[in-house]
Protein backbone atom coordinates (compact mmCIF):
# COMPACT_ATOMS: atom_id res chain seq x y z
CA UNK A 1 0.00 0.00 0.00
CA UNK A 2 1.16 3.71 -0.97
CA UNK A 3 2.40 5.70 1.73
CA UNK A 4 0.37 8.79 1.69
CA UNK A 5 0.67 11.94 3.15
CA UNK A 6 -1.92 15.09 2.98
CA UNK A 7 0.81 17.94 4.20
CA UNK A 8 -1.70 20.73 2.87
CA UNK A 9 -4.58 19.93 5.22
CA UNK A 10 -4.11 17.41 7.82
CA UNK A 11 -2.42 18.89 10.91
CA UNK A 12 -0.53 15.27 11.55
CA UNK A 13 1.08 14.89 8.40
CA UNK A 14 2.39 18.51 8.50
CA UNK A 15 3.95 17.75 11.79
CA UNK A 16 5.87 14.38 10.51
CA UNK A 17 6.70 16.01 7.35
CA UNK A 18 8.41 19.08 10.10
CA UNK A 19 6.32 21.84 8.16
CA UNK A 20 4.23 22.38 11.60
CA UNK A 21 5.81 22.38 15.63
CA UNK A 22 5.19 19.71 18.02
CA UNK A 23 6.43 18.78 21.22
CA UNK A 24 7.88 15.45 19.91
CA UNK A 25 8.48 12.91 22.76
CA UNK A 26 9.39 9.58 20.29
CA UNK A 27 10.59 9.65 16.73
CA UNK A 28 11.08 6.37 14.88
CA UNK A 29 10.93 5.52 10.96
CA UNK A 30 7.31 4.76 10.80
CA UNK A 31 6.46 6.61 14.02
CA UNK A 32 6.12 9.90 15.85
CA UNK A 33 5.20 10.96 19.32
CA UNK A 34 4.44 14.29 20.79
CA UNK A 35 2.06 16.02 23.40
CA UNK A 36 -1.08 17.11 23.09
CA UNK A 37 -1.45 20.80 23.10
CA UNK A 38 -4.75 20.80 24.96
CA UNK A 39 -4.42 17.08 27.24
CA UNK A 40 -6.87 15.48 29.41
CA UNK A 41 -3.77 15.74 31.74
CA UNK A 42 -0.11 16.83 31.25
CA UNK A 43 2.08 14.46 29.95
CA UNK A 44 -0.92 13.03 27.58
CA UNK A 45 1.00 11.90 24.52
CA UNK A 46 -0.28 11.45 20.97
CA UNK A 47 1.22 8.64 18.49
CA UNK A 48 0.94 8.29 14.74
CA UNK A 49 1.93 6.84 12.20
CA UNK A 50 3.83 9.09 9.79
CA UNK A 51 1.83 7.73 6.57
CA UNK A 52 -1.62 9.24 6.58
CA UNK A 53 -3.93 6.84 7.38
CA UNK A 54 -7.42 7.60 8.80
CA UNK A 55 -8.68 4.90 11.09
CA UNK A 56 -7.37 1.72 12.64
CA UNK A 57 -8.60 -0.61 10.06
CA UNK A 58 -7.40 1.58 7.50
CA UNK A 59 -3.55 0.68 9.03
CA UNK A 60 -2.49 -2.12 7.19
CA UNK A 61 -2.29 -5.45 8.75
CA UNK A 62 1.59 -5.34 8.68
CA UNK A 63 2.25 -2.10 10.44
CA UNK A 64 -0.25 -3.15 13.45
CA UNK A 65 2.45 -4.51 15.47
CA UNK A 66 5.50 -1.94 15.20
CA UNK A 67 2.38 0.93 16.32
CA UNK A 68 1.62 -0.70 19.41
CA UNK A 69 4.78 -1.84 20.49
CA UNK A 70 5.73 1.64 20.39
CA UNK A 71 2.13 2.49 22.34
CA UNK A 72 3.75 -0.08 25.00
CA UNK A 73 7.02 1.88 25.16
CA UNK A 74 5.29 5.52 25.74
CA UNK A 75 2.97 3.36 28.27
CA UNK A 76 6.24 2.77 30.16
CA UNK A 77 8.21 6.11 29.37
CA UNK A 78 4.83 7.99 30.78
CA UNK A 79 4.04 6.50 33.99
CA UNK A 80 7.82 6.89 34.92
CA UNK A 81 8.05 10.68 33.64
CA UNK A 82 4.91 11.26 35.16
CA UNK A 83 5.14 9.49 38.16
CA UNK A 84 1.58 8.15 37.41
CA UNK A 85 -0.02 5.52 38.71
CA UNK A 86 -1.90 3.89 35.70
CA UNK A 87 -2.30 4.69 32.21
CA UNK A 88 -5.38 5.50 29.67
CA UNK A 89 -4.64 4.31 26.15
CA UNK A 90 -7.18 4.81 23.17
CA UNK A 91 -7.97 5.48 19.75
CA UNK A 92 -11.16 6.71 18.30
CA UNK A 93 -12.34 5.82 15.39
CA UNK A 94 -14.17 8.07 13.69
CA UNK A 95 -17.03 9.04 16.50
CA UNK A 96 -15.18 11.60 18.86
CA UNK A 97 -11.52 11.83 16.33
CA UNK A 98 -10.87 15.55 15.88
CA UNK A 99 -7.86 14.83 13.35
CA UNK A 100 -9.22 12.14 11.06
CA UNK A 101 -5.48 10.08 10.94
CA UNK A 102 -4.83 7.63 13.28
CA UNK A 103 -3.63 8.67 16.69
CA UNK A 104 -3.13 6.60 19.76
CA UNK A 105 -3.71 8.70 22.70
CA UNK A 106 -1.38 7.44 26.26
CA UNK A 107 -3.05 9.65 28.94
CA UNK A 108 -1.28 9.76 32.83
CA UNK A 109 -4.02 8.48 35.16
CA UNK A 110 -3.76 8.90 38.68
CA UNK A 111 -6.63 7.24 40.84
CA UNK A 112 -9.14 9.96 41.76
CA UNK A 113 -8.54 12.23 38.26
CA UNK A 114 -12.20 12.11 37.79
CA UNK A 115 -11.60 10.16 34.57
CA UNK A 116 -13.60 7.49 35.94
CA UNK A 117 -16.71 8.55 34.83
CA UNK A 118 -16.77 7.95 31.24
CA UNK A 119 -16.61 4.09 31.77
CA UNK A 120 -20.09 4.67 33.43
CA UNK A 121 -22.98 4.56 33.43
CA UNK A 122 -23.25 0.82 31.96
CA UNK A 123 -25.83 -0.31 29.70
CA UNK A 124 -27.30 -3.75 30.53
CA UNK A 125 -28.60 -6.10 27.55
CA UNK A 126 -32.71 -6.63 27.76
CA UNK A 127 -32.26 -10.48 28.51
CA UNK A 128 -30.28 -13.53 27.11
CA UNK A 129 -31.57 -13.66 23.08
CA UNK A 130 -30.20 -10.36 22.83
CA UNK A 131 -26.71 -11.15 23.99
CA UNK A 132 -27.08 -14.18 21.38
CA UNK A 133 -27.86 -11.79 18.88
CA UNK A 134 -25.62 -9.56 19.52
CA UNK A 135 -22.59 -12.28 19.55
CA UNK A 136 -23.51 -14.03 16.73
CA UNK A 137 -23.87 -10.88 14.36
CA UNK A 138 -20.42 -10.27 15.59
CA UNK A 139 -18.71 -13.73 15.25
CA UNK A 140 -20.50 -13.65 12.01
CA UNK A 141 -18.77 -10.21 10.97
CA UNK A 142 -15.17 -11.80 12.28
CA UNK A 143 -15.69 -15.06 10.08
CA UNK A 144 -16.46 -13.15 6.88
CA UNK A 145 -13.47 -11.08 7.67
CA UNK A 146 -10.89 -13.47 9.29
CA UNK A 147 -7.84 -14.72 6.84
CA UNK A 148 -8.98 -18.25 6.16
CA UNK B 1 8.38 -15.61 29.52
CA UNK B 2 6.23 -18.68 31.22
CA UNK B 3 2.65 -17.98 30.38
CA UNK B 4 0.52 -18.10 33.87
CA UNK B 5 -2.89 -18.60 34.85
CA UNK B 6 -4.48 -17.56 37.76
CA UNK B 7 -7.84 -19.91 37.75
CA UNK B 8 -8.37 -19.00 41.42
CA UNK B 9 -8.88 -15.70 40.79
CA UNK B 10 -8.93 -13.96 37.81
CA UNK B 11 -12.16 -14.33 36.00
CA UNK B 12 -10.91 -13.89 33.04
CA UNK B 13 -7.98 -16.83 33.02
CA UNK B 14 -11.77 -18.85 34.28
CA UNK B 15 -13.25 -17.56 30.87
CA UNK B 16 -9.75 -18.44 28.89
CA UNK B 17 -10.06 -21.72 30.39
CA UNK B 18 -13.95 -22.43 29.81
CA UNK B 19 -14.68 -22.41 33.70
CA UNK B 20 -16.37 -19.76 33.53
CA UNK B 21 -19.49 -18.88 30.82
CA UNK B 22 -18.96 -16.22 28.18
CA UNK B 23 -20.39 -14.89 25.00
CA UNK B 24 -17.06 -15.04 22.76
CA UNK B 25 -17.27 -13.90 19.50
CA UNK B 26 -13.69 -14.50 18.64
CA UNK B 27 -10.99 -16.80 19.31
CA UNK B 28 -7.06 -18.02 18.52
CA UNK B 29 -4.54 -19.89 19.87
CA UNK B 30 -3.59 -16.63 22.24
CA UNK B 31 -6.41 -14.48 22.37
CA UNK B 32 -10.10 -15.14 23.08
CA UNK B 33 -12.74 -11.37 22.92
CA UNK B 34 -16.13 -11.57 24.50
CA UNK B 35 -19.11 -9.10 25.08
CA UNK B 36 -19.11 -7.10 28.35
CA UNK B 37 -21.93 -8.30 30.14
CA UNK B 38 -22.72 -4.54 30.95
CA UNK B 39 -21.61 -2.39 28.26
CA UNK B 40 -21.06 1.08 27.22
CA UNK B 41 -23.38 -0.34 24.21
CA UNK B 42 -24.32 -3.25 22.91
CA UNK B 43 -21.73 -4.98 21.28
CA UNK B 44 -18.83 -3.77 23.68
CA UNK B 45 -16.11 -6.42 23.40
CA UNK B 46 -13.14 -7.31 25.49
CA UNK B 47 -10.32 -8.78 23.75
CA UNK B 48 -8.08 -10.81 26.67
CA UNK B 49 -4.58 -12.11 25.99
CA UNK B 50 -5.37 -16.07 26.88
CA UNK B 51 -2.75 -15.63 29.44
CA UNK B 52 -2.55 -13.76 32.52
CA UNK B 53 -0.90 -10.63 32.27
CA UNK B 54 -1.82 -7.53 34.24
CA UNK B 55 -0.88 -4.51 32.04
CA UNK B 56 -0.20 -3.51 28.75
CA UNK B 57 3.36 -3.17 29.87
CA UNK B 58 3.44 -6.57 31.33
CA UNK B 59 2.61 -8.28 27.74
CA UNK B 60 6.10 -9.36 26.28
CA UNK B 61 6.78 -7.46 23.38
CA UNK B 62 6.98 -9.69 21.31
CA UNK B 63 3.17 -10.53 21.71
CA UNK B 64 1.77 -6.74 21.55
CA UNK B 65 1.37 -7.33 17.37
CA UNK B 66 -0.93 -10.47 17.84
CA UNK B 67 -3.14 -8.48 20.61
CA UNK B 68 -3.83 -5.52 18.54
CA UNK B 69 -4.26 -7.43 15.12
CA UNK B 70 -6.82 -9.02 16.73
CA UNK B 71 -7.94 -5.37 18.10
CA UNK B 72 -7.80 -4.11 14.43
CA UNK B 73 -10.35 -7.42 12.96
CA UNK B 74 -12.89 -6.81 15.90
CA UNK B 75 -12.73 -3.00 15.27
CA UNK B 76 -13.82 -4.00 11.50
CA UNK B 77 -16.58 -7.08 12.98
CA UNK B 78 -18.04 -4.55 15.46
CA UNK B 79 -18.34 -1.63 13.42
CA UNK B 80 -20.39 -4.22 10.85
CA UNK B 81 -22.00 -5.95 13.08
CA UNK B 82 -23.57 -3.20 14.90
CA UNK B 83 -23.99 -1.01 11.95
CA UNK B 84 -21.87 1.67 13.64
CA UNK B 85 -20.38 4.88 13.00
CA UNK B 86 -16.90 4.25 14.48
CA UNK B 87 -15.27 2.61 17.02
CA UNK B 88 -13.59 3.28 20.88
CA UNK B 89 -10.60 1.47 21.52
CA UNK B 90 -9.40 1.19 24.52
CA UNK B 91 -7.13 -0.14 27.69
CA UNK B 92 -6.99 0.96 30.81
CA UNK B 93 -3.90 -0.03 32.69
CA UNK B 94 -3.71 0.18 36.53
CA UNK B 95 -6.59 3.30 37.03
CA UNK B 96 -9.84 2.21 35.74
CA UNK B 97 -9.25 -1.51 35.31
CA UNK B 98 -11.91 -3.40 37.26
CA UNK B 99 -10.03 -7.09 36.04
CA UNK B 100 -6.22 -6.91 36.41
CA UNK B 101 -5.93 -9.04 33.14
CA UNK B 102 -5.18 -7.05 30.37
CA UNK B 103 -7.77 -6.80 28.33
CA UNK B 104 -8.69 -4.40 25.31
CA UNK B 105 -12.09 -2.77 24.63
CA UNK B 106 -13.86 -2.41 21.65
CA UNK B 107 -16.96 -0.08 21.80
CA UNK B 108 -19.24 0.50 18.91
CA UNK B 109 -19.69 4.58 18.84
CA UNK B 110 -22.38 6.51 17.41
CA UNK B 111 -22.27 10.27 16.72
CA UNK B 112 -24.16 12.14 19.85
CA UNK B 113 -23.91 8.70 21.99
CA UNK B 114 -23.37 10.46 24.59
CA UNK B 115 -19.70 9.87 25.18
CA UNK B 116 -18.06 12.61 23.56
CA UNK B 117 -17.78 14.26 27.34
CA UNK B 118 -14.64 12.01 28.51
CA UNK B 119 -12.59 13.91 26.55
CA UNK B 120 -13.61 17.24 27.41
CA UNK B 121 -12.66 19.50 29.36
CA UNK B 122 -8.79 19.56 27.80
CA UNK B 123 -6.15 21.32 30.00
CA UNK B 124 -3.77 23.66 29.10
CA UNK B 125 -0.30 23.69 30.24
CA UNK B 126 0.57 26.90 32.01
CA UNK B 127 3.30 28.06 29.86
CA UNK B 128 6.12 26.64 27.43
CA UNK B 129 8.70 25.55 29.98
CA UNK B 130 5.64 23.46 31.22
CA UNK B 131 5.49 22.05 28.04
CA UNK B 132 8.86 21.83 27.64
CA UNK B 133 10.10 20.45 30.77
CA UNK B 134 7.08 17.34 29.95
CA UNK B 135 8.28 17.12 26.72
CA UNK B 136 12.14 16.26 28.13
CA UNK B 137 10.82 14.06 31.15
CA UNK B 138 9.11 11.73 28.49
CA UNK B 139 11.78 11.81 25.83
CA UNK B 140 14.43 10.65 28.74
CA UNK B 141 12.15 7.47 29.90
CA UNK B 142 11.53 6.85 26.25
CA UNK B 143 15.50 6.97 25.70
CA UNK B 144 16.51 4.68 28.79
CA UNK B 145 13.93 2.17 27.91
CA UNK B 146 14.42 1.96 24.50
CA UNK B 147 16.63 -0.95 22.92
CA UNK B 148 19.84 0.24 21.78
Amino acid sequence: MAETRKNGTCPFCRIASGEEHAYVVYEDEAHLAFLDRRPLFPGHVLLVPRAHYETLPDLPEESVGSLFRAARLLVLAVEEAMDAEGTFVAVNNRVSQSVPHLHVHIVPRRRGDGLRGFFWPRQSYRDESHLLSVQEAIKEAVERRRPS
